[in-house]
């Protein structure tokens, strides 16, 4: 009869994980892991415990919480405002990089480079207020579609990973996007899709200047870069915006690495997550040889640094919301 | 009978403000003002109505939350680290702004201006994880006394703007510093002194480097300053930062002139609040003389841009917490 209760408790308890937290997420050893460090960190007494207020879990956003194939979303939208634009600039059919837009030429645009890509962002996401730029990428989000599944682009969130945001806060974990995206592009919408709300948002940014008027001051963007935030500039813009060292890191790419090393650093109990793209026949396989989102040298990492790779193609029974 | 009753609601509401909320605060046109607003804001159905996650209040530091005379907490916090590292820089005893530190030189120093005191800032601030200054500014804090009064420093805040920040964020609305001093210098004792925790505060900063060593990464302060949040740096900080127009402002110096402006230009309602230092008994009175929280454009504009000017003498029952 002991043992039965012993059994049976057991059991029940991997029951209601299996049912109830991260119902996307198949019974596998990524999951349990998972599970197992966030009630660690959470349960009164564990000599593990984690304060409520020291909870911080930092999420890159293109590749782990939505898909950044067949190309960045914002790049998208960036390609779109040059062809809304054009007939403002009538300069862009002869000139670089936006000829190249207008006239759909992938290699010419391709041949451009970064600084093709930096001269396109400030074209099209400067001039205006962040308030007007707010607008501009809400209503652009409304309608733009995904070049292959054809769906909204806020449907293309990875469903597993919208179950770990509000698992991860249920447990009293503050949940924050740590982006090489545009700040500004992304916390127009981070609060609807993901429970995000802008002032947890870090991104790269444009700078911003003053315009005084009549005793008013407004703010308006320039086409002049102030921060990437991106590799190095990760654990950097944490410190300055956060102010402490997080305790769980999600990443996708290289990109994420030395926020990942950060979080591991810690002298207190740490989870590197790394979202690894194995899943050609529901998203995209890419890693090491990949432009969008290189996994080269965080996954050579991994093993040495105790980071878990979750497998898309067998950790998750869905990919993307139905 | 019908007239008791509109007498008695009048009353009873008026009591209740009275012995509720804000009880440090005189039962003034300020105190009514500042709840009037907070109520037309949070009440539903109301015309002026703002939803919870846009309720942003933001409050500079020095001279707004706490006192800063006869100089800023942080001034006096890095001349004694001045004293305390002097033995590890014997050229210090030679070397001006140091020297008239070690001697108490106040005109020297003076004469150092600006440029000395960023040295001093660098000189003391810098070359350690912002771990270990936490760890610092923590310990400091528990020992260090204001000259005059001879109280810790977490003694010397604003009783009435204690009870700003909870009454503020009992309606919901998310409080945030926004100061001029270091946001490293500020984030330790935040929590503890205001509610407010490190990802809500916002200051100037020193540059930050990654150190790579086997593997690990961890940050390191440079003796170079990063960002210098005052005037114009305000509202850029609060846009980079919250991503937000704040719906409430308060600040004590010319120093937030910018904040305020910004704040007050927003399409949606708002309230913008000057501290004025009028109570030469209680505390300190000065303002547009003042080398320190010099008040003096804000002070003219604040008529014409309805800005609420709190009287510290009559308004304020009590300022510091007994």
């Amino acid at each position: 009869m002991k043992r039965f209760f012993l059994v049976c408790s057991f059991f029940c308890t991997q029951v209601v994980f299996a049912s109830g937290d991260l119902p996307s997420w198949q019974d596998t050893k990524t999951k349990a892991a998972l599970i197992t460090f966030v009630e660690k960190t959470t349960k009164q007494g564990s000599a593990d415990y984690i304060p409520p207020e020291e909870r911080i879990a930092v999420f890159d956003n293109d590749g782990t919480l939505w898909s950044e194939q067949p190309s960045y979303v914002q790049l998208t939208f960036a390609i779109d405002r040059v062809k809304v634009l054009a007939p403002q600039h009538p300069d862009w059919l002869n000139k670089q990089p936006f000829k190249a837009v207008l006239e759909g030429d992938r290699k010419a645009l391709s041949e451009a480079g970064d600084k093709g890509l930096i001269e396109i962002i400030a074209a099209t996401h400067a001039g205006m207020s962040p308030e007007e730029f707010h607008q501009i990428v809400l209503d652009w989000m409304k309608t733009a579609r995904h070049p292959k599944t054809g769906r909204p682009y806020p449907e293309m969130v990875y469903q597993p990973m919208l179950e770990v945001l509000s698992y991860l806060r249920k447990h009293g974990y503050k949940t924050f996007i740590v982006s090489g995206g545009g700040v500004e592009f992304m916390r127009p919408w981070t609060e609807a899709v993901y429970g995000i709300p802008p002032e947890q948002v870090i991104g790269s940014s444009v700078k911003t200047q003053l315009i005084v008027k009549d005793d008013k001051v407004n703010l308006q963007r320039l086409a002049e870069v102030n921060f990437i935030n991106d590799k190095e500039g990760k654990p950097l813009a944490i410190n300055q915006h956060i102010g402490r060292r997080p305790v769980i890191a999600f990443g996708n790419s290289d990109g994420d690495l030395q926020m990942l090393q950060w979080t591991s650093a810690s002298r207190k109990p740490s989870l590197g997550v790394i979202i690894h793209h194995t899943d050609a026949e529901r998203e995209v396989a890419y890693d090491r040889q990949s432009h969008i989102g290189k996994l080269d040298q965080a996954l050579n990492l991994s093993k040495k640094q105790g980071w878990l790779v979750v497998d898309m193609k067998t950790d998750w029974k869905t990919v993307f919301p139905k």
